[in-house]
């Protein structure tokens, strides 16, 4: 691996936040499939003396939804553990008194259950997939271009993302096609928005320097964390590509090969 | 109107160039509508000693399919004397070797019969309009990171026009999701690129000087045409706006109520 300060300054470190998807375990046809190893990791960090949480910008299912499904798959997760886009939303929609029109997942609706919708003022956007007809994607431009002060929040900003029967594409794409037709800035919410991470990290009541973030997401995942000033490790498992081991303007503070190899370098540094 | 110098220099005209939907017609459900005037404007125009040509970002039908279509609406249009990124983008992948996958409206793809599109190495998209399903948007994502070197043409770039039922997403707006999700730069064919105003200039034998461009797209029909020297009118029909003519960067030569207005101005300075 790419053996950089993280292993060294293992034993400083406090809390560990993982991302969830293409680390614990690859989406697809059904639950998907655990990450070899990952469930046991996941068993090993809880047993140490490290604060866990997860980090997903997973929209497509409400958490209890979505802890669910992990649970399936073998993860002792519980729901108050995962940070997500969609309940940041919530909040920030009611603290700016912001009506949406959502375009989501069917799966991600009842997160916004508490939320006001009518007459919508704003314009929320999640990984849709399926739901991103062109019909939809119409309706949600035509509020925009509406609205005198027109607003996009978008629950995260990915590319793409792995299924276990290939790529497929991520908000930030539309998030990207809404901003060229409205000719406006989205909001993003999740990750890497340094608002995100300051969340968990004030959840553990940790400073950024005492937690590392573990992710496959060489940009998102990985970059935003030191962006924030933590440590960003990234693993070579989801949407991990060789070519982000010499990206142009993100190096991370370790490669490993999978979550795994990242717990176990991690305890045994730290004497466990 | 705003009166800059075009009517004054309407003497030394050789040739106009007129933008099809939203000068000519409105689209919209069936044919559509011929805006008030347009039809008699455009007899005008050939009666006179002007040298007129049509040039439509339109890639949802065949030039074929379009000229009678517009023949049902009443006016007399050959399909010789249209422009359309179509078949501009043949010669174009024919020149160099390509071989499309293909994400354009079905009424287009006679336009591609002559080309080889076995074993794709590039993307051409258009304005599909429903056709834009997240299947359709991924699969033209999968051929594109598939490849070494990845080329995605755009038929266009317009954000969206407008039909009889409301504003609609147009080719451009697809183009920079695919842009995002590939990190890469899409080739426009079509206005507003330079190359595509240049073929209808030489087709005319015509110097940018001696041609008038009317659209009713601010950016890609006037500033498009002004962007090779020449004049741009813009009609307030169409996807007009009144905020166009306070635009920070493309200033119109001339800004008119339609096209039979702006017609009738230029023939009375030409003194017919």
């Amino acid at each position: 691996m790419a053996d950089r300060d993280w292993p060294g300054s293992a034993k400083s470190l406090k809390g560990v936040i993982l991302d969830m998807c293409g680390v614990l375990y690859d989406s697809g046809e059904g639950d998907g499939v655990a990450i070899r190893g990952s469930v046991e990791a996941v068993k090993k960090l809880k047993a140490s003396d490290l604060q866990l949480r997860f980090c997903t910008n997973e929209t497509q299912a409400s958490r209890e939804t979505f802890v669910a499904k992990l649970g399936r798959l073998g993860f002792d997760i519980s729901v108050s553990e995962v940070f997500s886009p969609a309940p940041t939303a919530v909040t920030v929609l009611k603290d700016r008194g912001l009506r949406p029109h959502l375009l989501v997942y069917d799966g991600l609706l009842s997160e916004f259950d508490s939320v006001d919708k009518t007459n919508p003022n704003c314009v929320v956007i999640g990984d849709a997939a399926e739901k991103f007809t062109y019909q939809n994607l119409n309706e949600a431009f035509r509020v925009l271009i509406g609205l005198e002060n027109p607003v996009l929040f978008s629950l995260g900003q990915g590319r793409y993302y792995k299924e276990t029967d290939g790529l497929k594409l991520d908000v930030g794409v539309y998030m990207k096609a809404l901003e060229y037709a409205c000719d406006l800035k989205a909001e993003v919410i999740g990750k890497p928005s340094p608002m995100f991470f300051q969340s968990v990290l004030t959840d553990m009541g940790l400073q950024p320097h005492e937690a590392l973030m573990i992710g496959d997401d060489l940009v998102n995942d990985v970059g935003g964390a030191q962006h924030c000033g933590m440590k960003g490790v990234q693993v070579r498992t989801g949407k991990y590509r060789p070519s982000d081991e010499r990206h142009p303007t993100v190096s991370a503070d370790g490669t490993v090969d999978n979550l795994a190899q990242a717990v176990d370098m991690l305890l045994s540094q730290r004497g466990l």
